[in-house]
């Protein structure tokens, strides 16, 4: 299979990349890493990484910012952070990138334990990750041709220790069980789905 | 208590306006109806709606537009819709809203049954109720004073005939129930809470 990841390069991703490289064509793709950039915050910059690298089988998505910081200070401005971002960057891999998908394709996109099980300073993200879980389970029943989308929800994965402070009895996920959340959703059949990881 | 109905004017907020309207004292809020006026998707509108109220115990909203349309032809253009006005707009209710709300005050917001339960052409909305459950759960914690925030997330409602054929074998629910969701909110105490009325 050709498979996109999009933050093949960072925490989680390089992970998901070495799980799947032995097997499949990765193209690994960062905004300054990788073998092709993308800013996912653009939509221009998304077509033309869609027009490089044409027809694909599966896209995993696991990158996107949010803002982390009081609710009391908070303005729309910090809150767009992650619309634009980790929301909007996400969806609009899907909404360009199904034109370009193979039947049978799958999108695997990320959102985070922050929808169900917040933290102070995690508005924004709770926001975001319950967005994005809302739209894969409402894609699933409109996408044609086999064509498959799922999120994973990780929780603070262990190789994060700049997070811990800020979720305090939150158990850190291993990256083994993270990894193969990402596999299980490209390799497997399920669709619609939150593969929450905690 | 002193209560602002944000689409006070609207298919369930004239219900909710009827039921809180003779022991409190009730602003009714519309774009273009109500007691005052307010544009939920301009920061600016917001301010100048509470500059002219003031303080106040609860507020409720019951209001923002989102896209409906097939996902295969939906663009960034399309799913901002729902982004700048039923999500970005209730967010600043909250986010400005929370420097004139009184202790013990609360907020009441919509989200809708797509961010779980979701429907052909829904997508947009799916993403922004399941936006706006997540804020409220997150929101919750970090509100000082007392302050409540809660969202009521109904199925499509007995009143709105003209949404039934896209929500085909979902039982339409009586606008009593919605509106005690919204009483409950309001008038009672718990906070963080997403109340289905389904
Ligand atoms: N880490 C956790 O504990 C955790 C837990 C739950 C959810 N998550 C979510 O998982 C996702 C990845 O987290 P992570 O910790 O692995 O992040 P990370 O280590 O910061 O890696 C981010 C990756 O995304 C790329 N990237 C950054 N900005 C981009 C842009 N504008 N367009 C395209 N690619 C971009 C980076 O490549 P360049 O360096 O080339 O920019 C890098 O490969 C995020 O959505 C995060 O919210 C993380
Ligand atoms: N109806 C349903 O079956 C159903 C089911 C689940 C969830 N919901 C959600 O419930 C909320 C209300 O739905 P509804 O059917 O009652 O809507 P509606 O009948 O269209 O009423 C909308 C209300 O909001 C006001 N409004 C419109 N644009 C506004 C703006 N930019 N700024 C401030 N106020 C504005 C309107 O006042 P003006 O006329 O003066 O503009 C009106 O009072 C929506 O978020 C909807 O998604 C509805």
């Amino acid at each position: 299979m050709k498979i996109i990841i999009i933050g093949a390069t960072g925490t989680i991703g390089k992970h998901i990349t070495k799980a799947l490289q032995q097997d499949h064509e990765v193209i690994k793709v960062g905004s300054t890493s990788g073998d092709l950039q993308v800013d996912i915050s653009s939509s221009a910059s998304i077509e033309n990484l869609f027009k490089q690298v044409g027809s694909f089988d599966a896209l995993i998505s696991t990158t996107g910012n949010g803002h982390f910081g009081p609710l009391k200070t908070m303005t729309e401005k910090d809150f767009r952070v992650g619309l634009d971002s980790k929301l909007m960057g996400q969806i609009n891999l899907v909404l360009i990138g199904q034109h370009y998908i193979n039947p049978k394709g799958s999108f695997t996109l990320t959102s985070g334990i922050l929808s169900d099980d917040p933290v102070l300073l995690g508005a924004n993200l709770s926001a975001v990750n319950g967005a994005i879980n809302g739209f894969v389970r409402a894609a699933a029943i409109e996408l044609e041709n086999g064509i498959r989308i799922n999120t994973v929800s990780p929780g603070v994965v262990e190789e994060s220790p700049v997070y811990f402070p800020y979720f305090q009895g939150h158990i850190p996920v291993t990256m083994d069980r993270v990894t193969q959340a990402y596999v299980k959703s490209a390799l497997g059949a399920l669709t619609g789905q939150v593969f929450q990881v905690v």
